[in-house]
């Protein structure tokens, strides 16, 4: 076993070519490593030869250095006694971020999801933000994913007796106050230092699901001791190369009380976000970089925490995480019928028609839109009736209202899942935020059910909605900017001081 | 009976823990009603130990703080003489406000009904405007309302004599100058003290139907009142939790020859609108807010005076209903042509195919939308013709030109309903302003119908329009805002001028 | 007969309840007029007692005054030696109109026909802008003229020999060098004080055809004289209440050489064109219009030169014009298959299908729209094939590049009108304006036919273009402003000074 | 042979109507050429008596001026140590244009192509740019072509293994490292002083293929001379008029190596392309102009180098080209599916389906629309499956992510042409530009065909997309301006301090 070290000892290694830091009081060579940084050497070299901890912290899942790093780079424990205290230095443009996030508006004050989401871009740090909201490519998909619930409008019954509604619903099986779970998102503590833990206590308090994602920055047994008895929780899970890591991963899963498997179908790559990719160039110096410009350091946050994810996951695996988890298997990204109906076959629970939230393939369809075609062709090729207790279909993505829920649900979906509004909910208010945002869903569902004529979910059927238009994909001719620009605009009758003044 | 009290008496009670208001002359203890208060307590608090009646006055309708407030908080009589006047102080930015309403365009530059509501928006106290113009949710079927009109296109005739043009027609029966009504809006006082009388009193010269609000802020019999002998008038019906206070209400309505009932069905809780809630906030004090913060106060004006709607209300009250009453019936608020033909096959008179002007369902249809299904499936399944003298369709929603009117019309409604244009046109300039909204649209029809090639209204037929792209919900894909931005717009030649100054 | 007036007896009557003035050097007292007066009573108090012909000179067409003025209210004639000149002020705003106006760019440097009216928009008197630029209600079809071309696409034909390419046609059986006439617009001396007889001179130069319009500021004969021997001119028609007068103005038509007689059928009554209605009251002073508010000044100038066209017209009049005159008569303003197909019937040479470049009926289709329905229904029902030489088809409006032409042809127009860009052509450069104007015409002609694969207007066949869109009228759902303000856009790499400054 | 001039013998001819000037080492005399000169006289005299040559040479092609100029005006050599150096004066607005040009952000920024044309909008010269990005009429069909993509849609699938991804593929039996290659684009010294010779050297690092252009800034053999031992170059051709020169270019290429002939079938007349023509008068100085008003300038530098180009070219010609080469014949420019159908009866190798980015033909359809009717229709007429071997199906226009390119291939396409963004890539940084756009696009690629499901190039089938909505050509209804103005946005809840200043 290593000895103790010293501050003084590591103090010593500080430079590009010898550099040594510290992160949860254990020293760690990374001077091989520097430029293979996913987020690029500069902000390792900030902290040479120093304490990095609370840098390092929101952005790393638990054990990622030790997971990453060769053994022989673990230098072993340092008395952080002996370490100097890094002052972190607090740029003006920070301490407005600052000033803005004390000025955050009362909790009452907010109305729905939306404003949760313009908070939060205006009082997070940059980079959480960047992370969070960024999607592929152009991003079109990501846009989409709310444009497609546009599409689809209401057929709502009148003069039936709502006086009592109740959208609560089961979800494999199990009881939520309504078609909603909370979907797995990573790298919580970016947003609020409590992370994921957010959600699990505001899970509880109204009694829906969360999805506990593999990429959390809680690890997994915080998550589940954060739980209170009984509350229902799911794992959504990404593959790793290694099956051995995978099988402990799932079976621990199933031993903590897990009732759901999600394994993520959607990313044998982790997309290309160029927003998140972008905001590492904005926050380093361009002059330091230039001396080492052959580095590719495109890959932002995403990538770098993605390496061990397996492109070789196939339809043959199925069989083998039959035989090591009894927990219903949900495949989580899926985007045509065909491969619903190859999951329905291969025996598996039930699909989640999700493009990731736009973060992988751009011009992926919307689940929503999937979702239809879905309905379409097991019913046709299956006799399948939805929403059905044996194969459940979800949808995530885009999803900001309870009219969004709603058409899912009246479309086929068993429930929705919901993921970036609870990040940007507790990014802005912790726990609180999140509870909230529930609060404002119960109230939209409560009122739409009722304006819907619709007394139990069970009453939202396919008749009351008018989807026809969910497969358009249209985009105007180019406007003719030279015609449109001469086009003078009426004007309206003008307040007589306006006339004056002019 | 209670004994009347001075002003003295009340100004002892100016606390949050003990606070009477005066309004209308009599004096109420509201202390354990602050917090339930929709409009948030702050307002009253203004008020404590004083005379309310100059604020409340607009906002409430009649009888709505003794029809709310238990009996026992009902103090009896104030002797007004005693009671010191409340000055209402004037902020800056009210005082700006009042300008521009003196300086509203003379009547004789209003050339449509935009000038109208471009007008309000300027003219309008915040709170009116906030309550009049907000819809639910992201509004986005109170914007469709306006733009479904916009999918339906004109196939005018040529060469037939239309020296002599007539847009008159009846509705129930009852004669009307063209074929639109005045709809039922609420809280008329908000935008003019007169409130609908402003209504009653054009209606009357132009002969058109005005439709009595349940919610007005005018009493019914005052409208009554205000109405010239032989005019007509319709009634507009929020069902009761409590059934006797509906069968009298009905029957004083009939009684005092009303022609016409119109129950509301899209509205068995009344929608979520943002824009009213919001206003609520800004107008708060955030500091004094905050100490009483649990309060749910995000409930704006439109809950605050409805909650004595029966969501309970159903197809079985329709057999009640007839034989409460002698008049016609109509359901208010019909969204699909299953629902209309239920009401057909009730025996009732007709439907108005509305979703209440965007304020409840977001993503409803528009009504015009709503119409050419409701006309095609009771041709199909009990072969009416449409117009149809026994079942009259309406529509409202919208409407802002003559041109609407008569798309409606080929399309197989009766009338119209028209609501916010007649109350931004009484809120800027009263009656007067009803009676030129009135006039432009004779004006408009006078000249459509010609251009149109119809001499009345019997010869706006269905082959004079073509809606086929009515049911198109379109969203365009997300822009590709990269390529977009990159792209640079081609110029025109420049002046000399303006050469020389690049 | 009258004696000859001095200017001194004129400027007597210089008062609103005695008022006189002169035009042309003939007095007419104008007290009763003055209310009456469609411009306003205020622009002729300007000139009472005075010489007003600079003003009324470009706004009413020949004998404007002598028609509509009672008898015994024209005085006679003015010794004009003894008349004081009227020195018209020049506003600071005329000026720097008159300042841009000769800062126009060298006409070389205007490259297509949106030019003319980027400068025309800069350099035009307002009222005139005004007057040329508006059309009816909301504008809507004013624009999808032009938008309708941008829903046809061509399918171009590769290697064929086009060394030659020749676009030239016929009209009537009369030669033109491209498949395009000038059409009728009335008051050209608004833009320039010769009119009309701009565009007479620019159509001899360039051998196309000029439509004469009945509310020129020209007189005919002044029109027909300006033109070149054996220059084909066609005549548009307003058909007067008084058939007496129409036969006159026809049979003089036909007497001087007239080729065909195009009668407006979509004007019973003109459009409200609310853009040139609001420029009065810009253009009055408000103080003093209020003491005279009854009077209803809202009517433009457009409504002011047409009370005397008959709304009475109808089919039955076709015979009779068919016994006035010898030349081909053809409809302008037919607007459903119908229409087109009454007119074949009726033994009539063709119509045109158009709106009135949108200026009466709003939500009418565009000609192009029409012309699909009309080509497809006259094949089916009566065997016509397109273009055809007994019954010819044309469109107007909305035509700015001679793609658009070429779109008309294919789908079966003879030939296509162009109205405005012309206007603008001669009010910002007189005749070399207009002449300009169509050599970029034949240019754009020479390299579109050519990059076609079409050496004649002959081998411009339906199957060049896609116009299955054309009957499209898609409205993009309202958008969901919270949800779209806070999508950030992604961004572009920026240049490092850039990036230094922030 | 002449005698070598001295610079003071050329100086002497200094004045409009005695202009020589110096160009490569040679003089001649242009004086009756200033006025047919496409670009201006004004450029030419700023060098009368001058040496010329930095400002020629970049624009124009090799022998431009021997070409044609007749032969009698070549003065013959000048001894240049005589000619007094020419100083270019920069202007203050090329200086901040080199100013930004040193700002350029490092190329391990540039995160996709978007990126380069953003950064040559900003340090291209004005010239090169206009030129480069223009195209023709109001560059629908430009913008159009990239809008096309945005309507076809991935239908991926999951769990396929895809460790092992490969996008290489043969081009007419050529290995291609990916499904692109390198268009013909013309005067690429406009953007570079190495033109297309940066292309050619990227193109051998990354194993794609260049296709060499006629109208290059560099010669042809320069080009070939570049290239690496086995790298495979196309020749693209503009037919001569005078078919011997033709033949001679052609047989040289094939001598040279090239491997296939790309015959432009869609320019017998070059577009008229505004941007371009534009620049060309802001550049000059009016007052100068107006002299010479009545040369027709309006030209662009496209027109200038283009007068040769045969539009006399007809199918007739195919089998003269067969007669006279051995390589592979493809059309380039190929716009509907009867002819893409007779250039395979024709016995052609294949087309490219493309409207020249755009510069052409306006309203053009986009290549990949055609693509879609083309595979169709040779499938139904021939039998024929794509892609294909014998008849290779190549579109180009609009492409700017390696998604798009996927989609051509998942509908038929063998490979797609990308023209614009390399041009810009080497007019920001070169050759290194070029291979970085080049890297970007394997990357893309890497992660989109993992994405996709799709291990390799033929794995890319007709059912991963959908494009149902391809042939679309909406334009929105024209705007309501008025009601939409009126329209008033909901707000986000606002920051305290945000409130408190308001």
């Amino acid at each position: 076993m290593a000895k103790v070290l010293s501050g003084k000892d590591v103090a010593l290694h500080n430079k590009r070519d010898d550099c040594w830091i510290i992160i949860h009081g254990k020293a760690y060579d990374v001077t091989d490593f520097l430029d293979d940084h996913p987020g690029g050497s500069k902000i390792i070299l900030k902290y040479a030869g120093k304490d990095a901890t609370a840098e390092y912290e929101p952005i790393h899942p638990p054990n990622t250095i030790d997971a990453n790093l060769p053994s022989e780079k673990h230098l072993g424990p340092v008395d952080l006694d002996t370490v100097e205290k890094v002052e972190i230095q607090i740029t003006d443009k920070e301490k407005e971020r600052q000033e803005r996030f004390s000025a955050r508006p009362l909790l009452s004050e907010i109305l729905n999801l939306h404003d949760f989401e313009s908070i939060a871009k205006q009082v997070m740090p940059e980079k959480a933000w960047a992370y969070y909201s960024s999607a592929a490519d152009d991003e079109i998909t990501n846009r989409e994913n709310h444009a497609a619930y546009h599409r689809v409008w209401f057929r709502p019954r009148i003069l039936r007796d709502v006086t009592e509604v109740d959208w609560s619903t089961t979800i494999l099986g199990h009881k939520t106050s309504m078609p909603i779970y909370i979907s797995a998102t990573a790298l919580g503590k970016l947003g609020h230092p409590d992370g994921e833990l957010n959600l699990t206590r505001a899970a509880a308090k109204h009694d829906v699901i969360q999805m506990i994602p593999t990429l959390a920055s809680c690890s997994f047994d915080e998550i589940i001791d954060a739980a209170q008895p009984g509350q229902v929780q799911f794992f959504q899970l990404y593959v790793n190369k290694d099956r051995n890591i995978t099988k402990r991963i799932v079976q621990h899963a199933e031993q903590r009380g897990v009732k759901g498997l999600f394994i993520t179908v959607d990313a044998p790559q982790l997309g290309r976000r160029e927003k998140d990719m972008r905001m590492k160039f904005e926050a380093d110096d361009p002059k330091i970089v230039t001396e080492n410009e052959k580095v590719d350091r495109s890959q932002g946050a995403a990538r770098a925490i993605s390496s061990f994810i397996d492109p070789g996951l196939s339809w043959k695996d199925m069989k083998w995480f039959k035989s090591i988890t009894k927990m219903p298997l949900i495949l989580k990204g899926v985007q045509c019928w065909e491969d619903a109906l190859m999951a329905y076959d291969a025996g598996l629970q039930g699909v989640v028609l999700s493009n990731h939230g736009g973060r992988q393939l751009d011009f992926s369809r919307s689940g929503l839109e999937v979702l239809v075609e879905v309905v379409d062709n097991l019913k046709a090729k299956r006799g399948l009736k939805f929403p059905n207790e044996k194969f459940q279909l979800f949808v995530d993505g885009g999803v900001r209202r309870a009219t969004d829920v709603l058409k899912a649900i009246a479309l086929g979906a068993n429930a929705v899942g919901v993921g970036r509004p609870f990040i940007y909910a507790f990014s802005t208010y912790g726990a609180e935020g999140v509870d909230k945002a529930l609060q404002i869903l119960h109230d939209e569902f409560a009122m739409n059910m009722r304006l819907l004529g619709a007394p139990t979910i069970k009453d939202i059927v396919p008749e009351m909605v008018d989807a026809h238009n969910i497969h358009s994909h249209v985009v105007a001719v180019p406007g003719d900017r030279l015609y449109d620009s001469n086009y003078e605009s009426l004007q309206y009758a003008k307040l007589q001081e306006v006339k004056a003044k002019m």
